[in-house]
């Protein structure tokens, strides 16, 4: 982290549209609210936190209300301040621009086209055809394959790899390890061993995507994959050949996409889900951690599956029943019968489950 | 992608044992049913899809029954479209054989033995004692530590590590990042640190086998880890020390399998499969994605854990009722009692899992 | 694996605390009980494989206890087997010290200060104001990012990353592919887009942490993601952003932890487990694999959640129940009512989980 140079207070609330309750000051930087030393600027996010505020000893704090918080410090107030302060924190530390250079160690086909001030960093390979944008940055040991393109501006950083025919955006950002148009899993099984289906797909990724560390995007089958623009994807995650995911949906670690997904826009997912091969999930769909998604979700909404951690004895227990869940309602029903054979069956038993 | 050559439509029927309904054509290429340009031959995999036959622009289609479909192009008939679709797209897009070339950026030691026209890519290091199979291709960064041998034929794309004292059998393919050869995860605890249990084993691949992005296959701790031939292992899969998986089996992304397991022979697993140690799985196991294995699976069949995603205010009541699964059953027992003390009862209830 | 030099029983025996049962004997490796060959140390970890014995070739077993076994072979007795094999077997296989040299193809800023005897393997880059410590080792490919340290003694398998400003502690081992300080998943949401949350935390990892390959361990977005002294992560692990693992805590493959979790010392974690962002997790927590946790757990103890595999029929039947458990509950509290409606229910049916 290079030292961030200072900025007046009334300067950050004039830029990022918030009011100052106390006095003008001289800020350095961003922290924590447990941690924030003098000079430095926090936020409080939850009112739950508001005691913090008396032991802190930073100089600011971005709120939603000051009215009641103690006259110790200078507050930002704004309605967002998680989102307030973010924007603080991109000023003090703005993503490094590129050091317009090329390393001597980096291996660039004659054919492959760069932008004006684009960094190539040492051990990079880019392969015949490939077209880097003006200003992307490549870092230690990226690789680009064949005909493959990097827009604008975007960072790929160590270990990068976008094999042959893919196509990234303006802007995006891929961290260290990830791997973009690997083979998709297309195997068919002749009767005696696993044939080849040909991925002849690409990963198409539009512009202000931003992909985790070891993260893996396959390239299409037949069809391309797709990460519409503002997408967000966090580490270890698959995204299977031929899955779609919609226009600044997240996607949060550990997670598994099977193919041909469609995962609609403004979707937060995860982390640890699974979502099933050509299931559709609508629009502003949210899975909580753990999630397994068999079938098609047609509804924005809030969805869950998995079972929470109790202790092990239960666990043991609760499994004994769980395996015969199905038994234990048909026993009820009977029980239902003998009691109040007339009463209409609050819900039914199913002995199938077709 | 390469620029495909053309096939007439009847060789492509008499190479693959179909048959041919309408008029022969020339075929420059595959593609998926609904984005298919004239020139092109998909395939119908599934009769619910027929619809969209009146509306492709593909000059064929690879089907199982001709009969009834609108004559508005060729078809191929045969017994399993997926499979012959699979093997015309090989036939347009074969592998790329190996370039047969060294790059001066690869650091290969003197004592390591590389066969006929292999292909060395830049910055790929081969360790002492090393032997590389004839034809076999090591991509930008591949690395092949001490002793190890790779097949002919075999593939290494980009940034995959082969550690030391490994074998890779020929005609294999191991996708970009991939691990094979680290450490298994060996501690002895000590009473007041983990010690380190040495990881002395191997991996042994044998040949035709395919291994996805970022997967990690660890090397045994005293036994070899070993997947048989024709296995194939998505991205992000974990392997542990000492695992077997058994010929052509077939495991999807995020599965985890751990040490000493045995999974049999044409087993179709995951994604986001957990497989407990030292568990055995028969041959022809199916494991749908999501499943958890703690113990052992004696024979072949479908098998499947894990709840699906149901909203979440209906998740909520049902984890209220979830966690105390055991009561809930000794509930209906006491109440079976009471209604019809005499019956026998459908299913007992366990006050203790044992 | 260089060939190892042998060592007598009686050696092993007083150097590591063990009484012989039997002559002494010539040790020449170790091996596992079903494949040990004349010459070979095995141990017995399990009475039940007791059996075992009495076929192995081995000259030497270590047990807890050699009455009633076969006077076939020779005994090491000792309190803990698996330990003292652990260390026999690391006797035979000492971590191979650093070679002290460093490879023309390293890329090593000139700001970077190297320690005495460091190994720097091929491809390897050092940035700006990195610090190595004496004897560490750097394999090819690693990669040190600005300002941050390596503890001597520390080994950084092939293609190791860590990013700018980090601190690895003293002999840790980080295996192939592991992802140090990648940015954390930080976005605030505008109303419009997904606004860079900036990730200006380090990451700090103690003296004798090992971490598996293509794990990732995501720098802080204020305070710094933290690893206490004797942590060991499995492959393919998520740790995110400002988590704090304790001491001695040790956490199998494909477990995702979320961002400002704090688990504590002497933990035994999964595999396959999620942990939620802000829980607590206290000290000597183990999880079984596949466990969700999705709040505090404030003591020690084993805690397991999810759900076996049962035949897909089987469970196709009971998720149609268990998708309306609550409402099974609530027929089962009608019915007794109806039976015994004067006797104090045994558990209460919530009609609302809150």
């Amino acid at each position: 982290m290079r030292e961030p140079t200072t900025r007046q207070l009334s300067e950050l609330a004039s830029s990022f549209g918030a009011a100052i309750v106390g006095p003008d000051a001289t800020i350095r930087g961003v922290a924590a609210l447990r941690s924030a030393q003098p000079g430095e600027i926090t936020y409080l996010s939850n009112l739950k936190l508001q005691g913090a505020l008396r032991t802190t000893a930073a100089t600011a704090a971005v709120v939603r209300d000051a009215s009641g918080l103690p006259p110790l410090m200078s507050y930002l107030v704004c309605a967002d301040p998680a989102l307030t302060f973010a924007r603080i924190a991109q000023a003090f530390h703005p993503r490094p621009a590129s050091r317009a250079s090329i390393h001597p160690s980096a291996v660039i086909h004659e054919s492959a086209r760069l932008g004006a001030d684009v960094e190539i960093g040492p051990h990079v390979v880019i392969e015949a055809g490939v077209v880097i944008g003006a200003g992307a940055q490549l870092k230690a040991g990226a690789f680009v394959g064949e005909n493959s393109s990097i827009g604008a501006g975007t960072v790929l950083m160590p270990r990068v790899v976008v094999c042959a025919d893919c196509v990234v955006g303006a802007r995006c950002r891929i961290d260290v390890g990830a791997v973009i148009g690997a083979d998709g899993f297309g195997n068919a099984w002749s009767g005696d061993h696993w044939e080849r289906v040909p991925q002849i797909g690409r990963v198409i990724i539009e512009d202000d995507v931003e992909i985790g560390a070891n993260t893996t995007v396959d390239r299409g089958a037949l069809e391309d994959t797709y990460l519409e623009s503002g997408v967000r994807l966090d580490n270890l995650i698959q995204i299977a050949h031929g899955v779609r995911v919609g226009r600044n949906t997240a996607i949060a670690a550990c997670t598994g996409v099977a193919g041909s997904a469609v995962i609609g826009a403004n979707c937060l997912i995860g982390g640890g889900v699974l979502i099933a091969g050509h299931t559709r999930l609508a629009d502003k769909v949210s899975l909580l951690a753990g999630s397994g998604v068999p079938s098609d979700i047609d509804e924005g909404g809030v969805y869950a599956s998995g079972t929470p951690v109790v202790p092990h004895q239960t666990w043991l227990r609760n499994m004994v029943q769980f395996k015969k869940l199905n038994e234990l309602a048909r026993r009820l029903r009977a029980v239902e019968k003998l009691v109040a054979p007339a009463a209409p069956a609050s819900g039914a038993c199913n002995d199938d489950a077709s």
